[in-house]
Parts: structure tokens; sequence; C-alpha cells
């Protein structure tokens, strides 16, 4: 991906703070700003259950300032905010079953640190520039499709109700505060890094695990139709985001290239792995009562407005992400 | 206000919990219950800036079983739910204000709390039928008027997102779980034991008082136009989506008779009162940010579903509630 100039000039020298920054999303991000000649500070919790891998940030050495901290944590946060020009703030609990097993933890992470992160912004570094990551998981199950940002807000689990509150707090404090705070709403991001020891991420970690180990994995309601993002590409949306004066309030959907439905997404993955198998199940009854359905994003607000393009098509995507598992499985199981 | 032979049927004998039943509405609906013959507990925690009061339950002497306990405090919770019939939720932090300034306290409160009681009632008594106090807050600015329950959900205030947190996590617990909740959305609710120390509660309580003392009110914005609910209506309200079983999972808007401004308000409080003096001046910079202009709800869903109908007017609720206070002042304030 070329470095754009607008890029150089927004990020070159300036302190910038990742929390989740060793988990896929934000390890990748780090790199790219590091490449961009930004002094970059880590936040993670390196909870095993979450995203977090040292490993993501490998060759970076101390280019990169790690804490590994929780965003729980409170006490911590104000030094850590503090002289920060830009915070990507992507540290959340994930998983939709956990959220439903243990919804305090989820409650904790995704909500009330968020207010407390916020509250640390406004009291100490209230121009800092914040860019949140949330999720499509807060709209449910769509109405139509591709589901904009109109689209109501109906979560079908304690995640989402939790990020939606998370991603509330962050407008708030836009809006009421004049903290210049802009949300992402994620769908399923795909690459080099992502969680593959589980389904805690994406599904798609699983399925990649098992192919690189060489057993057959399962697509669960397999004529679901989802639509993915390029890890790059979705790092190019935050730089965009926390750089462009009009996205200061604003939510945006991230997309990708054209949807495809679950059974397909399995028989690419194989057909670019050289071999592999899966069967296609039924939703388990404890997963279909929290299940979406089919969903993909309409990310038309973000490429008006923001000049967005996801750069990666999907055959890449797996392609490139298959390859860094063959090489890295080691790493990340 | 009579007594509906089918409350009698589904109350009497039965064992209701009331968080929040030291309160203005908790209260009145713990009155109510203990005349249908239920077996009433109360949780409230008595901190001084919420709706709490002894004073309440004047007359009611033992007939109430009353816990001073805050919602907050977990490990209380699974005895208290064990073994109830239902819960009406009203335990809640409602000045918007004071979530702007101490915002962690109202998400433990409004969002926090309520997980834990809902965690509570999932793992100790999973039929417990619960109503819960939802807030006209959560619409933030109407798009339209009266507000209807379809209407999107923005809220202006940390107060109102954590009362959504709170509402979702009780449809979504019916849904998932199968616990038999509903939400009510109430707007300004006017009686007997309303808070009128200050505008925490309602800025009517404040209102009262000054004409009660004989010193002059402040009516900000006064031209904005709102809905009352008289706190009988309220409650009957509560007793019947508690005892409907078209109610589980649903939620209601309470509204009450035809909306008037707050000018409107204050005139027909002075003429009441046969005295009384007031100022309309602007609203202050820091409320005008989480002011949400006109407000009147569209409550036909629970008057068609539920067969609800608010039968006291203005002029009567507010007749009734100044004489309270003419009498009552001094425990109030």
């Amino acid at each position: 991906m070329s470095v754009a100039p607008s890029f150089r000039r927004a990020y070159s020298g300036r302190r910038v703070l990742i929390t989740g920054g060793l988990g896929f999303i934000g390890s990748s991000l780090a790199r790219r700003l590091v490449g961009l000649g930004a002094r970059v500070t880590i936040v993670d919790s390196l909870i095993p259950e979450y995203g977090g891998n040292r490993r993501n940030l490998a060759g970076l050495g101390r280019r990169v300032n790690v804490h590994i901290a929780d965003v729980r944590d409170w006490p911590r946060l104000p030094q850590l905010v503090k002289g920060q020009h830009y915070l990507f703030n992507l540290a959340g609990q994930t998983s939709h079953m956990d959220s439903m097993t243990d919804p305090q933890t989820d409650l904790d992470i995704n909500c009330r640190a968020q207010l407390a992160i916020l509250e640390a912004c406004r009291v100490h570094n209230p121009g800092i520039r914040i860019v949140f990551a949330s999720t499509r998981q807060i709209y449910g199950r769509p109405d139509y499709l591709p589901v904009d940002e109109h689209h109501p807000l109906r979560p079908v689990d304690v995640n989402g109700i939790n990020k939606i509150a998370g991603e509330s707090f962050h407008l708030l404090y836009a809006r009421v505060h004049g903290i210049p705070a802009t949300a992402l709403r994620l769908t399923n991001t795909i690459g080099p890094g992502m969680r593959v020891k589980d389904a805690r991420q994406t599904f798609v970690g699983i399925w990649i695990r098992s192919l690189v180990e060489g057993r057959p994995f399962e697509v669960w309601g397999g004529a679901q139709r989802r639509d993915f993002t390029y890890v790059d590409d979705a790092v190019e949306a935050f730089l965009l985001a926390a750089s462009h004066p009009a996205a200061v309030g604003e939510v945006y959907n991230l997309g990708g290239p054209p949807p495809v439905t679950l059974q397909r997404l399995a028989e690419l993955l194989v057909e670019i792995n050289r071999g592999g198998r899966f069967t296609v199940r039924e939703f388990p009854a404890d997963r279909r009562k929290i299940d979406i359905g089919d969903f993909y994003a309409d990310d038309r607000r973000i490429r008006r407005r923001l000049g967005w393009r996801p750069k990666v098509d999907l055959r890449t995507m797996l392609a490139r992400t298959l390859a860094y598992y063959r090489r890295e499985l080691k790493n990340y199981v």
C-alpha cells in the first residue's frame, strides 16, 4: 500500500496511543504508523482469550513502546493518554458467546472501561484525536441489506449492547465535550495477525487454522452471506478517520469486496489452499439465539466522505492470510 | 382507583421485590401492592441524592419488608431475588446533569447493576416476572412528535446511554434466556412522594417546593412542550405490565393527558396554588447541550395492547401533589 503524503504530514513525529495494540488490527496499525514516522505507544492486556500476541510486532523491536496493562485499570489511564496526539481505541472483548456466558466482563471492558478512557481524555487531554473500533454487531439481524449507518440498532447479544454504549460514549463526548472522536463499525476483518486459535475474533480464524493443520472444518449455516475487510484496508480507514476533519463526531461502516456465502468462502479457501475439507451443518442451538443471519455493510458513507477505498479483493486477502499462517501458525496456537 | 379483580388474583399472597422501593414510584407501587394483599420486599440504598425517603412508606409499618441495600452490592442480589414472583426494577440514578459530572456512578447503577440483577435472576429465579423502569430520555431530541416506540434512540447524555443498555439487557434476557421481562419508558411522573428537594428527578419537584415555600421559581425555555403521568396511573401500568402475558419481552411508552408548554404548566401551578411567581429564562449553557427540546409520548401501544388508561388529568395531579407537599414538605427537604 502506498504511503499517502498527507498521512506522513498527519502522523510523522506525532505521539499515538493504541489500546489493544498487540491485537490483530491494533498491531497492523502500529506497524503502519511506525513506517509513517509516528511515536507509537501500545496498551494491551495480553489476556489469553483476547487478540493480543507479541508475535504481531515481530521485527519492530524498540520502535514501539509497549505497556502491558488492562484498560479496566483506571488509575493508569491518565498517564497513558497525557501528551498523545492520537488515540486508536481498539481494546475490546470480541467474542459474542463469551459475552453471554460472562456478561459482566464484556460490560467492564466494552462499556465501563471505554467511559473511563474518555473521562481520562476529557480531564487530561481533551484535544486528543480518537478513533474507536465499533462493530457491525450492534445492528443485530438486518431489516435490509446492505446495512447502512441509519439502520436501527437492535443487538442480539450482550456484546452488541455494550458496544453500542461504548460507541455512544465516544460520540457524546465529541458532541458535548468537544473531544474529536470518530467511530468505525467494523465487519469481519481478515489478515495476518488475526486470532486463529478459536472463533473468538471471527469464525474464519478457526477455519484457517484447521486448513493449515490439515483437519476438516465446520461451516455453520452455509447459505449466510457476509462481507470481509482486509486488515490493511481497515488500517487505512483508521488513519483516514483520525486525520480527516470531516470525520469528527461521525460514525462509518467499513465494508469491502462484494459479500459471499459462507459456503462459497469455504470453497475459495480450500481452492487457494490446494486442498482441504469442510462440512456444512446447522447452527448449534445456543448460537442460533444470538446469530444475526445475512450481513453485509453499505460503506458508501466513508467512501464518499473520506475517500476510503478497500483495495484488496477476497481471493487476495485469503491467499495472503493463508500464506502467513502456513509460516506462523506455531506462534498463534 | 378501583381494585381490578384481576389484580387481586395476580398479586394477592404473591411475593414481590421492588428495587428503589422507597423512591417516588416504587413506594406508591409498594403501597398499592400491600393493598392488593401482596408480600412486598423493598430494596433501597437511601442515597441522599436519589429518590428514596422513608416517609414515602408512612403508615405501612411492618406490612413491608425493607432492606437498605445498594443494587451495586452484587453478593446480596441472589438472596433478594430468590423466591420472588415479581420484580419491579425501579432502582436508578435519574439526574441527567449528575450523569455528566459523575458518569461512572450512573453507569454502575443504570447499566452494570442492571446486568447483575438479571444475572442473579437467570441463575437463581429465571421464572421471575420483571418490569423495568426505563425512560423517555433514551430517545434524545425527537425527530417527530408524539414519540412512539419505533423512534430512533439517540440519547443526549450519559444517563440516556446507560438506560438504553439497562433496558436492552432486560429485553435480551427475555428473548435469549426466557426471563419474562417488560420495559416501561416513563415520561415526567408527578405525584405525592416525588423528589422536591431539587430537580434531580423532575424539574417540577423544585417548582412545587418553591411554591410551597412562597419563593419564585425559574422556568427554563418556557415554550417547550412536555407530558406528565400521574403516579397512580404509572403504578397501574406497572401492575398491568407484570400481569399481562402479552407484555413479555415488550417495551411500552407511558404518556398521560395532552402535553402542555412549561409556561402553561407554571401558570397552572400558580393558579392552583392561588398565588406564586415564576420567571422564564434561557436554558443555562451546560444544560442546553443535553436538553431534548419538546417531548411527548405516543402511548397508544400500551393503551391498545394492555388496556392502560391514564385516569388523572393535569390539573388534578398538580392539585393533589401541591396539597401533599403543603402538609409534608418538611419531610422532603
